[in-house]
């Protein structure tokens, strides 16, 4: 008889109950793919007496994490606990105890992974974390493997599913952002405390692992530029549909001559563009590659089972021993560059512009006066008639210019005695 | 000194030159990743004294491919020649050499896959061929590996880029098939003898693989359903159009409770869904398992350094030992079940039809009782005022109906005496 493959979950929440039912439903598919059965033989969590949405016979649950880590019945971990402690002295402990480990912890690695990959090298073991972006989608292993041989200069993506969905149901039914958040938050869709999500860390942590193993560069979630949704109104959504844009959170990383961009923000996307049409809680991430040129995945950025088939594949990469073969990060330990991340200052890009203003002449010549001496050019404007004594609305959209420089334009229009305050400003990409 | 990875390429057309170039020009990045570098060492084609479009230094250019396969300075064969034989008969001589294969061999595959992984088994080789199916996009790891956890029951692709090619172009400007083909051809979008692509053949191959390594069973290209896009008029996508839908030419394969359905042919998608937004000769597969949901991929379909960028992911798969592991079908050989395909009078499938009738009274009765009595509903209808003397036409979406009973229908319609000949038929997909 073949050896089953035996999985001790850290955590049975969500994720984990999605690994405990996608087994139990298909594990008779996953045997006929791999040889071996996978069976979870024990599970830890906080709370041992709560109902769960999983078959629970013949697994040993508890809330002994050492222990279930230590036992002879648990062939690889998997860290399904979220957060950074103590999920990092966990997945240690695995690695010293020389078992592998596969994790969904996306804050984990990106903001401990170079330590945590330096244990496993050390230990000659191997924490795998396709789980960590874009939920179902196997980006990560599309990075690491199905893309190996290119020089890969940009990686945009689509990978927080609740900015996603807020700003989609803000542009489809002309909302604004607080009551379409009561309204995830109420389906689930979003956290009772949402500041990961709509003020973009959780884009950022993703981000950071893409754009580790995409360039071959250490870790820099603390480099990185991070801007959320909170600031996107729906007349900016309007605007930006007049100007042909799209509103997006995105994640961003490029690499060009002067180091790497590292952002997460809200970005201005044609509206033909495949970005544009990735609607709801849907991930989606864009690639480009010297060899393959442009390539893009689509999918389930979270979920109960989305993601559990992330863990799953982690866990067969595992029993195959490839999970084994390829660097943490991608790269040879040899091959990691840290290469220097552009200051925000230094970045390239264009922008839109919108600032209310009192309905006074002279008020355009001034603004273009402005954008013109800081040698920034307006590709596209729009004024809108203010309505009985209300302000009048301006957005523009710029040329690609240096963000130190729009700074200073944009500082000096603020001084202008009738721009009012609330101005929004978000980049555009092409 | 590390050992450098010795590679020997059979042919050395596009794709060839492709993998040469991608190597002389991020052959750093390559080895910064894998810890090794990769080395041409030699190359058969049939003409050695042609000009090629990549440095050639180092490499030993001949014609005997024997040879090659036999060198001692040959680590892996690439087989980059197409074609059945001799294809076939120089991998099986490389397997039996103890050498791994990578190749981009569609029809190979498609056609002895069955025996070509059975000789790789017997002889602990590998047969490695992420080219083979949707060029750049590294498809074929994502289903073997990335999705690994899943069910999967469905795969619909856009895997022609030259039918996607001609459909986009009929649909933008509003012009026939053959003007297109005749540009596509003059482009190098289509070859001299397009029928491999127009007619749906090469689009049967790659389904073919991808069906059986979704689903678990030999490949079973002989089986399948395969039609391609001459039959296509302007008339057709515009009324698609004005139903709400696309055509496009799609690699569908669904695996239901009596069997698997396997066909390639043109298809009518929604406006809105994605496959339907895939322009010009990007391929795109999307794929729905019972935990990740629906997940899809697009890229470049072709191209010499798209599909060298996949050759050579499958060399660094080859040095990693990765693709040494994972079976040549995605399932293990005793889990390769030979599924039944569906005969395709037993599809069940909505059916767009449009009619040339001459312009009489009882005419849209005739069409609707025959329709009726065979129980098949009509979800949409248009008729066409017929224009001086013209016949009129008459265009229709049919309910769900299994293939027989609509073509009873349709015979039954085309006996009737107003019913001209030409009659377009397309499946809808939802």
């Amino acid at each position: 008889m073949t050896q089953p493959v035996r999985l001790g979950l850290l955590g049975l929440g969500t994720v984990g109950q999605g690994v405990v039912n996608v087994i139990a439903r298909s594990g008779d598919e996953i045997e006929r793919r791999i040889g071996r059965p996978l069976v979870v033989t024990r599970a830890v969590a906080r709370d041992t007496a709560r109902q769960r949405d999983c078959p629970m016979d013949g697994i040993e649950l508890g809330t002994d994490a050492a222990a279930l880590i230590a036992a002879d019945d648990v062939d690889v971990v998997l860290e399904l606990m979220g957060g950074i402690h103590p999920a990092l002295e966990f997945v240690e402990q695995a690695l010293r105890a020389g078992k592998p480990v596969v994790t969904a912890n996306k804050a984990l690695v990106a903001e401990r992974g170079n330590e945590l990959f330096a244990v496993a090298r050390k230990s000659n073991g191997v924490v795998a974390y396709e789980a960590a972006v874009a939920g179902g989608i196997p980006i990560i292993k599309a990075v690491r493997e199905g893309l190996a041989a290119n020089r890969i200069h940009e990686v945009a993506g689509i990978i927080n599913g609740t900015c996603n969905y807020i700003l989609t149901e803000m542009r489809a039914r002309g909302v604004e952002f607080e009551p379409v958040l009561a309204e995830a938050q109420a389906a689930g869709y979003a956290e009772a405390d949402p500041s990961f999500d709509v003020d973009g860390v959780d884009a950022a942590h993703k981000l950071a692992i893409l754009a580790s193993i995409a360039f071959g560069m250490p870790l820099a979630f603390g480099e990185m530029l991070i801007e959320g949704i909170r600031g996107v109104r729906g007349q900016d959504i309007e605007l930006a549909e007049e100007f042909g844009y799209r509103i997006k959170h995105l994640g961003l990383a490029k690499r060009g001559e002067n180091g790497v961009e590292l952002r997460a923000h809200p970005t201005l996307v044609a509206a033909d563009h495949m970005l544009a049409k990735i609607d709801g809680v849907t991930n989606s991430v864009l690639l480009k590659g010297d060899a393959v040129g442009s390539t893009g995945f689509y999918g389930p950025g979270a979920g109960a089972e989305a993601t559990a088939s992330a863990v799953i594949a982690d866990v067969i990469d595992v029993v195959r021993g490839n999970a084994q073969t390829v660097p943490g990060l991608a790269f040879a330990e040899s091959g990691l560059n840290p290469l220097p991340v552009v200051p925000r200052t230094e970045i390239r890009s264009a922008w839109y512009l919108r600032m209310q203003v009192a309905d006074e002449p002279g008020v355009l010549r001034s603004i273009t006066s402005i954008l013109a001496d800081s040698q920034i050019s307006i590709e596209a404007i729009l004024q809108k008639e203010p309505r009985h004594g209300e302000d009048a609305t301006v957005a523009l959209i710029t040329s690609v210019t240096r963000e130190g420089d729009f700074d200073e334009a944009l500082e000096h229009m603020l001084s202008l005695p009738f721009v009012r305050a609330g101005v929004s400003r978000f980049r555009v990409e092409h």
